[in-house]
């Protein structure tokens, strides 16, 4: 039988995943504009940033109303109290993506990532923003295999940073110190996403099967 | 009078500054191994990393037992829920030292950080340091005033992020993109340990006061 706190429940799971949903919007216009030099769509992603603050704000409330009214314990609370953490990992993704498209703006009307660096590049973003989109499925389904998928494929970001370094650091690098830089920041960026993706999907599979996933190997 | 809620939250608020007292610790070893290219400082960061792991799951599972054995309400719940950011925060201050620790390891027997910006890198650490110190103290005395304060501080770590760039990117450099994207992950690390400094301190703020403090101008 439903009742008014799995209603409510359902009410903040879904918040989180229009959360998630607006966060893989900011990670790929945050891309669009670092990989065009775009300053419109970079403005878009740093303004827009508010409303994922403030979506983040409502499920806070939601979380604290139903700790206090309804009182959950034992795994219910440990939902509520795993809802609160994944809304605050969503923001901080929303964060990491206005700090890309910061870096894109402060290039414009040039291209923050030289060319030969681009394909690393995009596919790190890529590979973000897929994660993200994946978690918003793992949010909205409550779903442990896409949960556990998404862990694994985390292993691809990490190669992807250390191919990134490998091409800053070699000796046909011409772009100089600056770029390097923005290079450095942005695969941290990306690569943080990444790691806050895994960790809201290990929230999933903790909300669902009452125990944390095994750290990777 | 004194009950049995008030002593264990007490307890967990010693617990909290105890983990910040050995992320002082971790911080000012990484920053020694670091400025000195001592590798066996650098693995003791990495290696005790794993207590500051422990002593957090020690402080989640009291209060998870807080929250369901006496099921707080109001200011008491969202007390408990800052306890449990609060001590999020300051596990991932521990991973940040870890980083720094990690990028030291990376040049032995080289110092990563190159001497002209040393004063920069090393007054970085030691903003971070002090900042990690000055929550420890927040936390014990639930001291509403030197929150504040810490939170004016963190515009010093703005300035020398602005500086270490300038330095980095100035005509002279001629330590290569090795050294400077070190300096601009050492910065983002040290950064990152002073943002997650002042959110901790404006935690307690809420706790005492009831009210979070204002985004800082």
């Amino acid at each position: 039988m439903r009742d008014a706190y799995t209603d409510q429940l359902d009410a903040i799971f879904d918040d989180l995943a229009g959360i998630s949903r607006r966060v893989q919007t900011a990670v790929g216009e945050a891309t669009e504009a670092l990989m065009t030099g775009n300053s419109s769509i970079a403005e878009k992603v740093i303004s827009q940033d508010a409303d994922i603050d403030r979506a983040r704000e409502k499920v806070e409330d939601s979380c604290f109303a139903l700790l206090s009214l309804q009182q959950p314990v034992a795994g219910d609370l440990r939902t509520v109290v795993a809802a609160l953490r994944m809304v605050a990992e969503l923001e901080r993704m929303g964060d990491l993506s206005v700090h890309v498209a910061k870096i894109a703006r402060l290039r414009v009307p040039d291209v923050a990532v030289p060319e030969e660096v681009r394909p690393t590049m995009a596919r790190m973003a890529e590979v973000a923003e897929d994660m993200v989109g994946r978690v918003t499925e793992v949010i909205s389904g409550r779903d442990v295999e896409a949960a556990i998928a998404l862990g694994r494929d985390d292993e691809e970001m990490d190669q992807l940073r250390r191919r990134s370094f490998t091409e800053l650091l070699g000796d046909e690098w011409a772009h100089g110190v600056e770029a390097a830089v923005d290079i450095a920041l942005l695969g941290r960026y990306y690569e943080r996403i990444a790691d806050h993706a895994v960790s809201v999907a290990n929230r999933v599979i903790f909300v669902v099967t009452g125990h944390n996933p095994a750290p990777a190997a």
